[in-house]
């Protein structure tokens, strides 16, 4: 059972998808057939790979494509998966272009991999901001029914993009020196070394992002809630990788911390980082006997938690009849995209829709 | 009509209380009368000052006392605002040891100047990111009754203390070189450079933090609404000066996006930076015709803007009956704290209890 697979696009998520489809061991018939906008050398995966331009030909013969690149203003997949599809494909893209057509399922595969048939030849992945969110929700919701969210989010700059990462080190130095930063207004607004930013992606007209929209948006569609009060604010903040939500829940029935922790711990691609901390020392330092764990953007750096959604300062809300407050982190670059999309076909080959 | 000042504290709080009352034009008959747990020389304020040992005597002859030090565990204001009072001077407590004492009261000079008497000896001045969030509430909650909130902060590092300043200062040169951060754990649990740490201050035995709950229970004081509904989530972030507060609010009354601008537009101690960016190449540069301005703590190192608390990003939350998003951004070391400090004076010389 091995798949010929392809894939669109070498920015950051390319770059993950690639090394998640080696590390996670995609069964490849032949090695990953990389396109771009023009042929080149990359180091994708932290391997060299020869990048051809995208055209025709070079989806005969796939399996499965994986889109994460652009064509102009649009995702490439707007381009080139009808092509994809012609030549007997499985397109998963990791672009918001199909994300909300309702031809397409939205896909989280923790949540709804049984929205994927063989009748589907394009799968949509979402947005990095609504995965880690709705891993989360999904299990919450079917246990106690959410009935209100209310997310911030802290958001790393390698969601714009590796020009943004370049933007963030090219700033650090001048930070450091306690100088003027120089910003590039076509990345962020503003200098985002040392700011918070709540601003991604461009503005619409009742003054929410699209960002916001996308979260709101693709929550209720892969929860399959098509009313579900959402509402959220976007914020970037100055971090390299990995993004953070302080989410506000609020229940139909009953649901206590406890049972809360209880149910993401045995959630598919959860972990739960909260309750006494494994470290004494951490108590005596900070003096401090309910002294907790939590999870942060460094543990995504650690082997066993790169593409897990991890789950912390979970606390009941007293405000509301049936309230919970939660901290959720995740890679953005990875299960917030490339891991996702890989996951998906990995789904796929369990189902014998490829391979 | 001038006064006696006395300043116990040299860490950035009490430097930035020299700082704005020498600003301010605070009417000081003697140059302000500075204390510390020992005698030395400091730089407070941009200006070289001969510190004294805090004792008894040099109370004497004040009119009033700025208390931002710590005396051991606790504020210096405990082991002598007793001292001070008997003195005859009147204490205005940065520290937070006296805030939730009934018999004290806890002062946003914009909002509750009027509960200082000429038997009010001691006045406590409330954390500083309960101080921005009550300042954009307090004219709101007049206009359509606050009914919930639930808020989420990106404060800096400077919050805890001038050491934490200097720990993120040591740690910048390792992150820029990608190298492995060390961190005191007697300041932050973890690296601050470059995450998110959902944890300020210790933690209590329900999960919360006593960040979270001074929040909650100084904001039912200062608007004198002991019931009001408050969930709170506060989030270190690597920012060196400046919190922002993402805040989620239901109304009792219906409450527009225009109205609530207009409102906080009219409002002390309010910037409203939020509508058509002024910036027409902002517009151009984002392709993005509805690009808003907003404040970020970029705009707290402007003079019109550093004593203030800025608002943006105000919108419409169609998921409850009258709901509003909003973003608030203050100076944590002046607004924060020495700026409503100083004001709380400022009030006090203007209703003639002092000077």
């Amino acid at each position: 059972m091995t798949v010929r697979a392809g894939l669109v696009g070498v920015g950051p998520v390319g770059d993950r998808i690639a090394m998640c489809v080696r590390e996670r061991n995609f069964p490849l018939s032949e090695p990953l057939r990389v396109m771009a906008t023009s042929a080149r050398t990359e180091i994708l995966g932290g391997e060299q790979v020869q990048v051809q331009a995208t055209r025709a030909e070079l989806f005969e013969g796939l399996d499965v494509v994986f889109f994460a690149g652009r064509e102009g203003a649009k995702g490439a997949s707007v381009q080139w998966a009808p092509t994809a599809i012609e030549c007997g494909a499985y397109c998963i893209d990791n672009g918001s272009d199909f994300r909300l057509d309702p031809n397409v399922p939205l896909v989280v595969p923790e949540i709804n991999m049984e929205e994927v048939t063989e009748e589907t030849r394009l799968i949509a992945s979402p947005n990095c901001s609504t995965i880690q969110l709705v891993v989360a929700l999904a299990p919450l919701n079917q246990a106690a029914g959410i009935k209100r969210v209310v997310v911030s989010t802290y958001q790393s700059v390698s969601g714009w993009g590796q020009a943004a990462v370049e933007e963030m080190e090219r700033q650090l130095p001048a930070c450091l020196r306690g100088e003027p930063v120089e910003c590039d207004p076509s990345i962020f607004a503003r200098p985002i070394m040392l700011d918070c930013l709540p601003h991604i992606d461009r503005f619409l007209e009742d003054g929410y992002t699209k960002e916001e929209m996308k979260i709101v948006h693709e929550t209720r569609k892969i929860l399959d809630e098509p009313d579900m009060p959402i509402t959220a604010t976007a914020v970037r903040v100055p971090i390299p990788l990995g993004h953070s939500e302080s989410v506000n829940l609020e229940f139909e029935q009953p649901i206590t911390r406890d049972e809360a922790t209880e149910i993401l711990d045995q959630a598919p691609g959860v972990v739960v980082m909260d309750g006494p901390t494994e470290d004494p020392a951490a108590v005596e330092y900070r003096n401090d006997p309910n002294e907790l764990q939590y999870p942060t953007t460094a543990d995504l750096y650690k082997d066993e938690y790169k593409d897990m959604v991890l789950v912390g300062r979970i606390r009941q809300d007293n405000t509301i009849e049936n309230g919970l407050n939660m901290w959720i982190v995740a890679d953005n670059l990875r299960k917030g995209a490339a891991t996702n999309v890989v996951q998906i076909a990995e789904g796929m080959l369990e189902r014998g829709i490829i391979g």
